[in-house]
């Protein structure tokens, strides 16, 4: 009998949020042993770090590390600083410009702190749940964006340096509608009420229902023709 | 009279080690008004982290930002885990593939929060210390990689998606010798007794002279027919 191949080494990064969630449970689906990465960057809120703790636990992770990096410190978001987040704005509203949400540089910081990690694990994956159409207005949730970091991860580690391996970063919600992100996770048994998304949740942790992170969530799971776990009837 | 233009804005990582130390002087010469970052990455000893505050202080540098990120639970160097620090090495043995006081992805990780920083700022300029001379076995010390870096902070970033302007990651550094780092600082009025090399210092925080960066920094001092403020007669 031939022994059983190996299973290739993912990290993958995990806020609790929808998306890296669902990209976590496509990853498990994939057949990749997968470490999933938090990093605490001076959130406002602790709910998505218990969201993440709750999503790795569920979907049996190999190890769940939270790293902190002090992005609050540098400022610039409404997610870090005291700026205060947009409320009830529609589609067209949220397709303008760069907004108040986005924080600097953050997932070049993230896949830094990935690309640690892999080569500390002689992982050859990193896998990111970013999204391309429901956030249009980040620079770094775009295909050249992912394309660039990882022609960098092969310059930037011993691991680039030896014949026959590259490392690659994997986006694979990158061109998914909500709904269709939704509709995946749903088809992988993932539980969204594990999950959380709000920006601006209430004292309880709960969601606010009206910032853009919210809205999102909503018009996907309306798309999907699912109901969102988390909003209880 | 004509109005004085603005002052270049420009992020400096500073380690406070003799390299970064040199990269803050020039750029300060070169008229960038100049803001330093360290970062704190759960090194083994404080050495380094007052020499950067003493270095940033006496060149007048305009913020001095300490930002701390916990490379040490990812492991995989003798920088932040307990991996022996080799001693009495040659160049040769120097040469020899990657060294274990390599930190994993540790530029791609600088460079990413100072570019966080930068975006914040609207800096368009970050200055960064790596030699390609001296560290050849670092894969992220190497041109290629800074340019790698450079093309990913074009795409990730608001500042990118503006036109007419892009983010420049200098390297002065980095096809310079040891000695022709110390007689540019020196030819700055760069005081080196105030700045830190040894990766393994003695309990008072002075150099050990047997790693491989007292071994470099002594060359460099002989081959610059200059004396190491840091070594008392």
């Amino acid at each position: 009998m031939p022994e059983p191949q190996p299973k290739p080494v993912a990290v993958v990064l995990l806020s609790g949020g929808l998306d890296s969630s669902t990209c976590l449970a496509l990853a498990q689906d994939q057949g990749y042993e997968c470490y999933a990465l938090t990093v605490r960057y001076g959130q406002r809120h602790q709910a998505e770090l218990a969201a993440a703790r709750r999503v790795a636990r569920a979907l049996g992770v190999k190890q769940h590390l939270e790293l902190s990096v002090d992005l609050a410190a540098v400022g610039g978001s409404a997610l870090t600083a005291d700026i205060a987040v947009p409320k009830g704005r529609d589609a067209a509203q949220m397709a303008q410009g760069v907004p108040v949400t986005y924080v600097p540089a953050r997932n070049t910081v993230f896949l830094s702190l990935a690309l640690a990690w892999a080569e500390t694990l002689s992982a050859e994956h990193i896998f990111i749940g970013v999204n391309a159409l429901d956030y249009s207005g980040y620079p770094d949730c775009r295909p050249e964006f992912i394309m660039a970091f990882e022609n960098l991860a092969a310059l930037a580690t011993k691991m680039g340096t030896q014949q026959g391996r590259r490392l690659r970063v994997h986006a694979p919600l990158i061109r998914m509608s909500k709904a269709q992100i939704i509709q995946t996770g749903l088809s992988l048994g993932l539980d969204y009420g594990l999950t959380h998304s709000c920006y601006d949740p209430t004292p309880d942790g709960g969601p606010c229902g009206a910032c853009d992170s919210c809205l999102l969530r909503a018009k996907g799971f309306a798309e999907a023709g699912a109901a969102d776990p988390l909003l209880k009837p």
